[in-house]
């Protein structure tokens, strides 16, 4: 005990003389502040605004007292990002979509036949504005022909491969860093506090297999997205391995959300973030379950550093990615809340 | 130093005096080697035979050293479980069947047109034999009216609470009791190994999912089976819910346990684990992975202790988990372990 009150009676005389330096806090103390919340706060690509907030006040409320009626037992927090426009940028064009138009070579050389014929020879002619204008049945077609009737090892490959070389036109990188920052830190924060982090996407759910892990740390089996059915077969060795058909399974948009949602999950998500009206089911069914619950919507208003798209709010029209002004509307009346990414988001990318 | 070095002078001088008592090995040696050995044994229910070696061997080669071209990946660990007949008991009547049987009344009350109609009438007749003798049709039809048609929480709800009463009658317990405790070992080992375990099952994926978590370990979203169409609609108060619907959406059996695999996990298992024809394609696409694979097949050949049906080595024949001589020479044939309930499980019950 004698040493320990000498050590305090030391360390009173130090503090008496820092005391008598009356510029020390006016130098370091604003500083000092700063570095202290930098440290604690898990969203620091965010601005401070009601979006922001309403995502940790959520964590906080469904994690930290067992006692309160907010409070959601680990086993059910889950959480559902959709992909496209909400995790990475969707515009001007579907990266899988992307990815289709460019396997479209390889499929035409297998079956010669297809280079004469539509919508195969507007794809091959290489004329962009063509391309753009293509239907949603065209790009069905050239869907199905490029992502099914093969080994799904072998699928896993070739997108792989792709995913690891192709380059986004206007920033020149990888699509795969093409991921919102604001959006990582959410995953990150979510997992932090014990939930289990879901992409809910309309795209391909093996197409997203290739890369979630690494991209997003959400491992495969926590990926739903639209699938196709596949057979079970052998090949010459006998060797069983599966073969991706054109048969749609679960078409994971609009109402199939919730129903993909509940067919691999078995769960209503306590939160839920989208961006368009493909997630307007997903967000009303997270809002509408009992307690505590986050639907968050993203509005693509930042024309300078990534895309402005709606038409919600009088933003350009699109087909990808609609977020229509009744969609706006609903959320408002819904209490989800309007992520704007040029006001709530301080930087977009990593690499900024 | 000192004292340590003074230390180990007591301790060699105690050593001494104690080998100076020659019947103190001959008295504790046996029992202490036997505690030592249970303590560190994870399959305390399973005989020392070559099923039992094979799980601890798979286990350690997948796990231990990540030079090793058998070591598996965190990420990709992941095993297999078929329920019925492999997890717990299946016989006389699959559990789901018993309370789709149960419910029959209470549908009836609800459409009392049905009294009438086959085979709800033989259901209510409550004559064992002639239900005993329904066909797959009639249960198919049992099924549809008795698992559909209502909100996926009413569902819930009212499968917890038969579940959490209704009882087997021979051993006049829960069905939850009537698990297998050597496949609880093993579930608990693969986990402690960093494999995330799935059912992966014939019956209902919502059915299994109300009890998976307390009873197995396994969280909802780990349960694949066989899954019927869900319809998002919303109720008078504008909630949104999901249906039930009598539409097939995977039957998660024969070469459907493959395909639902890929569709919930999208990696093909390394270890498998099933007990009849149902599972052949689900043991044959693990264990035709590259790399180490473990397949194993449980056979029913213990009447005294749980029940003895094949047909397979002259066992007797059976409609409920059938495992026929076929898929014997199939499991010699292709390196699957074949487990006996009666040889290589030392306890079969928690409750024995």
């Amino acid at each position: 005990m004698s040493s320990k009150d000498s050590d305090g009676l030391n360390r009173r005389k130090m503090l008496g003389a820092l005391a008598a330096l009356p510029a020390l806090p006016a130098l370091f103390g604003a500083k000092l502040a700063e570095a202290q919340t930098a440290a604690a706060d898990p969203l620091p690509s965010w601005n401070r605004t009601p979006a922001k907030v309403a995502i940790l006040e959520f964590i906080q409320a469904t994690t930290s007292d067992p006692s309160s009626a907010a409070f959601v037992p680990p086993e059910k927090r889950v959480a559902a990002f959709d992909q496209d426009g909400t995790l990475w940028v969707e515009h001007p064009m579907y990266t899988q979509v992307v990815y289709c138009l460019d396997r479209v070579p390889v499929v035409v050389k297998a079956k010669p036949e297809l280079a004469d014929a539509e919508p195969f020879k507007t794809v091959l002619s290489g004329d962009v504005e063509a391309i753009a204008k293509l239907s949603m049945h065209d790009l069905e077609e050239i869907l199905a022909a490029t992502l099914t009737g093969m080994d799904v090892d072998d699928f896993y490959d070739e997108a792989k491969a792709w995913i690891d070389s192709a380059k986004d036109r206007r920033w020149n990188r990888l699509y795969t860093e093409l991921v919102y920052q604001p959006m990582q830190e959410v995953l990150s924060l979510f997992r932090a506090n014990g939930f289990k982090t879901y992409i809910v996407t309309g795209g391909g759910q093996d197409f997203v297999h290739v890369y979630s892990d690494r991209v997003y740390g959400i491992p495969r089996e926590q990926v739903i997205g639209t699938a196709g059915g596949v057979t079970y077969g052998y090949d010459k060795d006998g060797r069983p391995f599966l073969t991706k058909e054109p048969k749609l399974l679960l078409n994971d948009n609009f109402a199939g959300k919730p129903e993909g949602i509940h067919l691999e999950i078995g769960r209503r998500p306590h939160a839920a973030f989208g961006n368009s009206t493909g997630d307007q089911q997903m967000l009303e069914y997270t809002r509408g379950g009992h307690g505590l619950r986050l639907s968050m919507i993203v509005l693509h208003d930042d024309a300078k550093r990534e895309y402005a798209y709606g038409p919600a709010q009088g933003l350009p029209d699109t087909r990808v990615g609609t977020f229509t002004q009744a969609l706006y509307e609903e959320a408002k009346k819904s209490g989800w809340f309007i992520i704007s990414m040029k006001n709530d988001w301080k930087r977009i990318f990593a690499f900024e």
